[in-house]
Protein backbone atom coordinates (compact mmCIF):
# COMPACT_ATOMS: atom_id res chain seq x y z
CA UNK A 1 0.00 0.00 0.00
CA UNK A 2 1.37 3.13 -0.67
CA UNK A 3 0.98 6.47 1.44
CA UNK A 4 -2.22 7.61 -0.46
CA UNK A 5 -3.84 4.36 -0.17
CA UNK A 6 -2.82 4.18 3.55
CA UNK A 7 -4.48 7.86 4.31
CA UNK A 8 -7.45 6.84 1.95
CA UNK A 9 -7.77 3.31 4.23
CA UNK A 10 -7.39 5.44 7.58
CA UNK A 11 -10.13 7.98 6.38
CA UNK A 12 -12.57 5.33 5.50
CA UNK A 13 -12.07 3.54 8.90
CA UNK A 14 -12.60 7.14 10.37
CA UNK A 15 -15.95 7.94 8.58
CA UNK A 16 -16.89 3.87 9.35
CA UNK A 17 -15.89 4.30 13.14
CA UNK A 18 -18.25 7.98 13.36
CA UNK A 19 -20.99 6.84 11.59
CA UNK A 20 -21.27 3.39 13.72
CA UNK A 21 -20.58 5.54 16.82
CA UNK A 22 -23.51 8.64 15.77
CA UNK A 23 -25.58 5.56 14.83
CA UNK A 24 -25.63 3.99 18.00
CA UNK A 25 -26.50 6.94 20.01
CA UNK A 26 -29.32 8.59 17.96
CA UNK A 27 -30.52 5.91 15.51
CA UNK A 28 -29.40 5.38 11.97
CA UNK A 29 -32.65 7.01 10.75
CA UNK A 30 -32.37 10.23 12.22
CA UNK A 31 -28.70 10.66 11.80
CA UNK A 32 -27.71 12.65 8.45
CA UNK A 33 -24.53 12.05 6.20
CA UNK A 34 -24.23 15.87 7.20
CA UNK A 35 -23.73 14.56 10.89
CA UNK A 36 -21.51 12.17 9.69
CA UNK A 37 -19.25 14.52 7.81
CA UNK A 38 -19.28 17.12 10.86
CA UNK A 39 -18.25 14.64 13.25
CA UNK A 40 -15.38 13.08 11.05
CA UNK A 41 -14.31 16.41 10.12
CA UNK A 42 -14.45 15.76 6.65
CA UNK A 43 -16.95 17.29 3.94
CA UNK A 44 -20.04 15.77 3.28
CA UNK A 45 -18.53 14.73 -0.61
CA UNK A 46 -15.88 12.65 0.94
CA UNK A 47 -18.15 10.67 2.91
CA UNK A 48 -20.17 9.71 -0.54
CA UNK A 49 -17.16 9.02 -2.39
CA UNK A 50 -16.65 6.56 0.23
CA UNK A 51 -19.94 5.24 0.77
CA UNK A 52 -22.53 6.00 -1.99
CA UNK A 53 -25.56 5.49 0.51
CA UNK A 54 -26.04 6.09 4.43
CA UNK A 55 -27.39 1.84 4.35
CA UNK A 56 -23.55 1.20 2.95
CA UNK A 57 -22.13 2.26 5.72
CA UNK A 58 -23.89 -0.45 8.20
CA UNK A 59 -24.29 -3.15 5.55
CA UNK A 60 -20.64 -3.31 4.90
CA UNK A 61 -19.14 -5.04 7.54
CA UNK A 62 -21.67 -7.39 7.10
CA UNK A 63 -20.24 -7.28 3.02
CA UNK A 64 -16.99 -7.20 4.31
CA UNK A 65 -17.18 -10.44 6.64
CA UNK A 66 -19.45 -12.47 4.11
CA UNK A 67 -16.69 -11.72 1.01
CA UNK A 68 -13.52 -12.66 3.10
CA UNK A 69 -14.95 -15.70 3.82
CA UNK A 70 -15.92 -16.92 0.09
CA UNK A 71 -12.47 -15.63 -0.93
CA UNK A 72 -10.81 -17.70 2.17
CA UNK A 73 -12.95 -20.69 0.66
CA UNK A 74 -11.61 -20.19 -2.97
CA UNK A 75 -7.75 -19.71 -2.27
CA UNK A 76 -7.88 -23.02 -0.49
CA UNK A 77 -6.23 -26.49 -1.93
CA UNK A 78 -8.86 -28.33 -4.51
CA UNK A 79 -8.15 -31.49 -1.89
CA UNK A 80 -9.76 -30.39 1.18
CA UNK A 81 -13.26 -32.44 1.38
CA UNK A 82 -16.11 -30.45 1.74
CA UNK A 83 -17.44 -30.34 4.99
CA UNK A 84 -13.47 -29.13 6.16
CA UNK A 85 -13.80 -26.31 3.50
CA UNK A 86 -16.87 -25.42 4.60
CA UNK A 87 -15.86 -24.78 8.66
CA UNK A 88 -13.02 -22.37 7.12
CA UNK A 89 -16.17 -20.72 6.10
CA UNK A 90 -18.00 -20.36 8.87
CA UNK A 91 -14.75 -20.03 10.95
CA UNK A 92 -13.44 -16.81 9.00
CA UNK A 93 -16.41 -15.43 9.61
CA UNK A 94 -16.00 -16.04 13.58
CA UNK A 95 -12.11 -14.69 13.25
CA UNK A 96 -13.62 -11.51 11.32
CA UNK A 97 -15.94 -10.71 14.14
CA UNK A 98 -13.94 -11.75 16.94
CA UNK A 99 -11.31 -9.07 15.72
CA UNK A 100 -13.69 -6.54 16.07
CA UNK A 101 -16.12 -7.71 18.17
CA UNK A 102 -17.27 -4.71 20.17
CA UNK A 103 -17.49 -2.44 16.87
CA UNK A 104 -19.65 -5.31 15.54
CA UNK A 105 -22.14 -5.80 18.54
CA UNK A 106 -23.19 -2.12 17.86
CA UNK A 107 -23.37 -3.02 13.79
CA UNK A 108 -25.32 -5.59 14.83
CA UNK A 109 -27.80 -3.90 17.16
CA UNK A 110 -28.36 -1.18 14.91
CA UNK A 111 -29.40 -3.95 12.31
CA UNK A 112 -31.81 -5.37 14.19
CA UNK A 113 -33.60 -2.25 15.25
CA UNK A 114 -33.80 -0.06 12.07
CA UNK A 115 -36.23 -1.85 9.37
CA UNK A 116 -34.60 0.59 6.61
CA UNK A 117 -31.78 -1.71 6.61
CA UNK A 118 -33.15 -4.94 6.38
CA UNK A 119 -34.04 -5.80 3.36
CA UNK A 120 -30.76 -4.79 2.34
CA UNK A 121 -28.82 -7.26 5.11
CA UNK A 122 -30.85 -10.10 3.83
CA UNK A 123 -30.27 -9.44 0.43
CA UNK A 124 -26.26 -9.44 0.83
CA UNK A 125 -27.14 -12.82 3.05
CA UNK A 126 -28.93 -14.13 -0.21
CA UNK A 127 -26.44 -13.38 -2.54
CA UNK A 128 -24.08 -14.61 -1.10
CA UNK A 129 -25.59 -17.53 -0.38
CA UNK A 130 -26.08 -18.16 -4.01
CA UNK A 131 -22.32 -17.41 -4.91
CA UNK A 132 -20.95 -20.30 -1.59
CA UNK A 133 -23.75 -22.83 -3.47
CA UNK A 134 -21.85 -21.91 -6.97
CA UNK A 135 -18.56 -22.51 -5.12
CA UNK A 136 -19.36 -25.76 -3.70
CA UNK A 137 -19.99 -26.99 -7.61
CA UNK A 138 -16.86 -25.42 -8.54
CA UNK A 139 -14.97 -26.91 -6.46
CA UNK A 140 -16.51 -30.54 -6.28
CA UNK A 141 -16.08 -30.07 -10.38
CA UNK A 142 -19.85 -30.65 -10.19
CA UNK A 143 -20.05 -33.50 -8.80
CA UNK A 144 -22.34 -32.25 -5.99
CA UNK A 145 -25.82 -31.76 -7.62
CA UNK A 146 -27.16 -28.22 -7.41
CA UNK A 147 -30.22 -29.19 -4.72
CA UNK A 148 -27.09 -30.77 -3.13
CA UNK A 149 -24.75 -27.77 -3.32
CA UNK A 150 -28.04 -25.26 -2.77
CA UNK A 151 -28.47 -27.33 1.05
CA UNK A 152 -25.40 -27.29 2.06
CA UNK A 153 -25.15 -23.74 1.22
CA UNK A 154 -28.15 -22.98 3.05
CA UNK A 155 -26.78 -24.56 6.45
CA UNK A 156 -24.01 -22.64 6.10
CA UNK A 157 -25.72 -19.20 5.82
CA UNK A 158 -28.32 -20.16 8.50
CA UNK A 159 -25.84 -21.71 11.02
CA UNK A 160 -23.69 -18.01 10.67
CA UNK A 161 -27.00 -16.26 11.09
CA UNK A 162 -28.36 -17.78 13.55
CA UNK A 163 -24.95 -18.18 15.82
CA UNK A 164 -24.32 -14.23 15.30
CA UNK A 165 -27.80 -14.06 16.54
CA UNK A 166 -27.00 -15.91 19.82
CA UNK A 167 -23.65 -14.17 19.91
CA UNK A 168 -25.55 -10.27 19.43
CA UNK A 169 -27.85 -11.87 22.67
CA UNK A 170 -25.04 -12.87 25.11
CA UNK A 171 -22.54 -11.01 27.42
CA UNK A 172 -20.18 -14.00 26.68
CA UNK A 173 -16.75 -12.94 25.25
CA UNK A 174 -16.28 -16.68 23.43
CA UNK A 175 -20.00 -16.89 22.86
CA UNK A 176 -19.86 -16.47 18.93
CA UNK A 177 -17.55 -19.64 19.02
CA UNK A 178 -19.73 -21.35 21.26
CA UNK A 179 -22.84 -21.05 19.41
CA UNK A 180 -21.25 -21.87 16.07
CA UNK A 181 -19.45 -25.06 17.58
CA UNK A 182 -23.27 -26.02 19.50
CA UNK A 183 -25.09 -25.20 15.86
CA UNK A 184 -22.86 -27.46 13.66
CA UNK A 185 -22.70 -30.46 16.67
CA UNK A 186 -26.55 -30.22 16.19
CA UNK A 187 -26.19 -30.26 12.47
CA UNK A 188 -23.81 -32.89 12.28
CA UNK A 189 -25.70 -35.60 15.16
CA UNK A 190 -28.84 -35.11 13.04
CA UNK A 191 -30.59 -33.17 16.56
CA UNK A 192 -32.26 -31.00 14.52
CA UNK A 193 -36.08 -31.57 13.40
CA UNK A 194 -35.92 -32.81 10.21
CA UNK A 195 -39.89 -32.87 8.25
CA UNK A 196 -40.56 -36.34 7.99
CA UNK A 197 -43.46 -38.31 6.96
CA UNK A 198 -45.67 -40.42 9.26
CA UNK B 1 -69.59 -17.63 2.78
CA UNK B 2 -72.57 -14.81 2.09
CA UNK B 3 -73.24 -13.54 -1.92
CA UNK B 4 -71.74 -10.34 -1.28
CA UNK B 5 -68.47 -12.28 0.01
CA UNK B 6 -68.31 -14.34 -2.97
CA UNK B 7 -68.70 -11.87 -5.32
CA UNK B 8 -65.89 -9.85 -3.64
CA UNK B 9 -63.56 -13.09 -3.73
CA UNK B 10 -64.64 -13.66 -7.52
CA UNK B 11 -63.44 -10.26 -8.32
CA UNK B 12 -60.13 -10.74 -6.40
CA UNK B 13 -59.72 -13.86 -8.56
CA UNK B 14 -60.14 -12.13 -12.01
CA UNK B 15 -57.79 -9.30 -10.53
CA UNK B 16 -54.93 -11.58 -10.09
CA UNK B 17 -55.43 -13.65 -13.02
CA UNK B 18 -55.93 -11.00 -15.06
CA UNK B 19 -52.43 -9.17 -13.58
CA UNK B 20 -50.35 -12.36 -13.79
CA UNK B 21 -51.40 -12.40 -17.78
CA UNK B 22 -50.37 -9.45 -18.04
CA UNK B 23 -47.23 -9.55 -16.12
CA UNK B 24 -46.28 -12.38 -18.00
CA UNK B 25 -46.91 -11.54 -21.71
CA UNK B 26 -45.49 -7.49 -21.46
CA UNK B 27 -43.05 -8.09 -18.35
CA UNK B 28 -44.24 -6.73 -14.33
CA UNK B 29 -42.23 -3.43 -15.00
CA UNK B 30 -43.90 -2.75 -18.16
CA UNK B 31 -47.49 -3.60 -16.75
CA UNK B 32 -49.52 -0.51 -15.26
CA UNK B 33 -52.55 -1.36 -12.98
CA UNK B 34 -54.50 0.72 -15.06
CA UNK B 35 -53.57 -1.56 -17.67
CA UNK B 36 -54.39 -4.62 -15.04
CA UNK B 37 -57.85 -2.62 -14.31
CA UNK B 38 -58.70 -2.16 -17.80
CA UNK B 39 -58.18 -5.80 -18.70
CA UNK B 40 -60.28 -7.22 -15.79
CA UNK B 41 -63.07 -4.29 -16.87
CA UNK B 42 -63.01 -3.22 -13.16
CA UNK B 43 -61.71 0.59 -12.33
CA UNK B 44 -57.94 1.33 -11.19
CA UNK B 45 -59.88 2.00 -7.36
CA UNK B 46 -60.73 -1.50 -7.72
CA UNK B 47 -57.86 -3.18 -8.00
CA UNK B 48 -56.14 -0.97 -5.46
CA UNK B 49 -58.70 -1.54 -2.48
CA UNK B 50 -57.84 -5.39 -3.29
CA UNK B 51 -54.08 -4.92 -3.69
CA UNK B 52 -52.89 -1.71 -2.50
CA UNK B 53 -49.22 -1.99 -4.67
CA UNK B 54 -48.38 -3.91 -7.85
CA UNK B 55 -46.00 -5.76 -6.42
CA UNK B 56 -48.92 -7.43 -3.79
CA UNK B 57 -50.52 -9.27 -6.96
CA UNK B 58 -47.45 -11.26 -6.58
CA UNK B 59 -46.66 -11.82 -3.54
CA UNK B 60 -50.19 -12.70 -2.59
CA UNK B 61 -49.83 -15.93 -3.63
CA UNK B 62 -46.07 -16.82 -1.61
CA UNK B 63 -47.75 -15.19 1.34
CA UNK B 64 -50.86 -17.47 1.00
CA UNK B 65 -49.30 -20.31 0.17
CA UNK B 66 -47.00 -19.60 3.46
CA UNK B 67 -49.38 -18.65 5.75
CA UNK B 68 -51.77 -21.89 4.58
CA UNK B 69 -48.91 -23.93 6.16
CA UNK B 70 -48.04 -22.57 8.63
CA UNK B 71 -52.03 -22.32 10.35
CA UNK B 72 -52.09 -26.10 8.98
CA UNK B 73 -49.27 -27.09 11.60
CA UNK B 74 -50.97 -24.71 14.24
CA UNK B 75 -54.40 -26.62 13.55
CA UNK B 76 -51.87 -30.29 14.24
CA UNK B 77 -52.74 -31.90 17.48
CA UNK B 78 -49.81 -30.85 20.13
CA UNK B 79 -49.11 -34.77 20.87
CA UNK B 80 -47.60 -35.52 17.19
CA UNK B 81 -43.90 -35.63 17.05
CA UNK B 82 -42.49 -32.84 15.60
CA UNK B 83 -40.78 -34.40 12.56
CA UNK B 84 -43.98 -35.02 11.38
CA UNK B 85 -45.95 -31.93 12.15
CA UNK B 86 -42.94 -29.98 9.96
CA UNK B 87 -43.55 -32.56 6.72
CA UNK B 88 -47.23 -31.41 6.74
CA UNK B 89 -45.93 -27.94 6.93
CA UNK B 90 -43.80 -28.70 3.69
CA UNK B 91 -46.31 -30.76 2.34
CA UNK B 92 -48.87 -28.27 2.47
CA UNK B 93 -47.11 -25.93 0.42
CA UNK B 94 -46.76 -28.52 -2.04
CA UNK B 95 -50.55 -29.39 -2.13
CA UNK B 96 -51.32 -25.62 -2.63
CA UNK B 97 -48.73 -25.13 -5.36
CA UNK B 98 -49.61 -28.67 -6.97
CA UNK B 99 -53.31 -27.34 -6.93
CA UNK B 100 -52.79 -24.44 -8.74
CA UNK B 101 -49.50 -25.31 -11.21
CA UNK B 102 -49.47 -23.43 -14.25
CA UNK B 103 -50.62 -20.41 -12.79
CA UNK B 104 -47.98 -20.31 -9.98
CA UNK B 105 -45.19 -21.70 -12.49
CA UNK B 106 -45.71 -18.17 -14.02
CA UNK B 107 -45.68 -16.23 -10.77
CA UNK B 108 -42.52 -17.91 -10.27
CA UNK B 109 -41.06 -16.90 -13.53
CA UNK B 110 -42.30 -13.66 -13.11
CA UNK B 111 -40.69 -13.15 -9.66
CA UNK B 112 -37.06 -14.86 -10.75
CA UNK B 113 -36.62 -12.27 -13.57
CA UNK B 114 -38.22 -8.86 -11.79
CA UNK B 115 -35.85 -7.13 -9.84
CA UNK B 116 -38.12 -5.18 -7.59
CA UNK B 117 -40.09 -8.09 -6.24
CA UNK B 118 -36.98 -9.94 -4.75
CA UNK B 119 -36.79 -7.72 -1.87
CA UNK B 120 -40.40 -8.21 -0.76
CA UNK B 121 -40.20 -11.79 -1.44
CA UNK B 122 -37.59 -11.79 1.20
CA UNK B 123 -38.78 -10.64 3.02
CA UNK B 124 -41.93 -12.50 3.76
CA UNK B 125 -39.74 -15.86 3.35
CA UNK B 126 -37.54 -14.69 6.45
CA UNK B 127 -41.02 -13.34 8.80
CA UNK B 128 -42.34 -16.72 7.79
CA UNK B 129 -39.15 -18.39 8.95
CA UNK B 130 -39.10 -16.56 11.95
CA UNK B 131 -42.97 -17.57 12.52
CA UNK B 132 -42.40 -21.35 12.48
CA UNK B 133 -39.23 -20.74 14.40
CA UNK B 134 -41.79 -19.16 17.40
CA UNK B 135 -44.32 -21.67 16.56
CA UNK B 136 -42.39 -24.68 16.96
CA UNK B 137 -41.35 -23.42 20.27
CA UNK B 138 -44.46 -22.74 21.32
CA UNK B 139 -45.39 -26.58 19.95
CA UNK B 140 -42.65 -28.33 22.15
CA UNK B 141 -43.36 -25.85 25.37
CA UNK B 142 -40.33 -24.20 25.61
CA UNK B 143 -38.25 -27.49 25.32
CA UNK B 144 -36.88 -26.58 22.01
CA UNK B 145 -33.66 -23.97 22.78
CA UNK B 146 -34.10 -20.49 20.21
CA UNK B 147 -31.29 -22.33 18.37
CA UNK B 148 -32.76 -25.55 17.45
CA UNK B 149 -35.87 -24.39 16.36
CA UNK B 150 -34.20 -21.50 14.20
CA UNK B 151 -32.21 -24.34 12.77
CA UNK B 152 -34.90 -26.18 12.62
CA UNK B 153 -37.48 -23.31 10.54
CA UNK B 154 -34.26 -22.71 8.43
CA UNK B 155 -34.33 -26.54 7.27
CA UNK B 156 -38.05 -26.45 6.23
CA UNK B 157 -37.63 -22.83 4.41
CA UNK B 158 -34.48 -24.20 2.65
CA UNK B 159 -36.09 -27.08 1.58
CA UNK B 160 -39.36 -25.19 0.34
CA UNK B 161 -37.03 -22.21 -1.24
CA UNK B 162 -34.93 -25.08 -2.89
CA UNK B 163 -37.88 -27.76 -4.09
CA UNK B 164 -39.49 -24.64 -5.54
CA UNK B 165 -36.53 -23.48 -7.62
CA UNK B 166 -35.98 -27.48 -8.81
CA UNK B 167 -39.91 -27.91 -9.56
CA UNK B 168 -39.82 -24.29 -11.74
CA UNK B 169 -36.54 -25.76 -13.74
CA UNK B 170 -38.15 -28.62 -14.95
CA UNK B 171 -41.43 -29.89 -17.17
CA UNK B 172 -42.32 -32.87 -14.95
CA UNK B 173 -45.75 -32.39 -13.34
CA UNK B 174 -44.83 -34.45 -10.41
CA UNK B 175 -40.94 -32.91 -10.09
CA UNK B 176 -42.62 -30.30 -6.75
CA UNK B 177 -43.07 -33.71 -4.76
CA UNK B 178 -40.08 -35.64 -6.39
CA UNK B 179 -37.92 -32.53 -5.26
CA UNK B 180 -38.97 -32.48 -1.69
CA UNK B 181 -39.06 -35.76 -0.81
CA UNK B 182 -35.17 -35.90 -2.59
CA UNK B 183 -34.17 -32.59 -0.73
CA UNK B 184 -35.42 -34.16 3.05
CA UNK B 185 -33.58 -37.75 2.52
CA UNK B 186 -30.74 -35.42 1.65
CA UNK B 187 -31.06 -33.66 5.12
CA UNK B 188 -31.89 -36.79 6.96
CA UNK B 189 -29.58 -39.45 5.74
CA UNK B 190 -26.81 -36.48 6.43
CA UNK B 191 -26.06 -36.60 2.68
CA UNK B 192 -25.55 -32.68 2.83
CA UNK B 193 -22.22 -31.65 3.41
CA UNK B 194 -21.87 -30.34 6.88
CA UNK B 195 -18.75 -27.65 8.38
CA UNK B 196 -16.70 -29.95 10.29
CA UNK B 197 -13.26 -29.18 11.38
CA UNK B 198 -10.38 -30.71 10.84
Amino acid sequence: MGLREIKMERTRQLIADTAIALFSEQGFDATTIEQIAAAAEVGPRTVYRYYPTKEALVVRFTEDTLHTALDELRGLPEELPLPQALFQVVDSVRRTIEGDSERRKAVYRIIVRTRSLHAELRAVNWTWRENLAAEIRRRTGGRTTEVVAALAAANVAAVVEISIAEWARSEEPAALGLAIEQALELLRTGDVPTPTPV
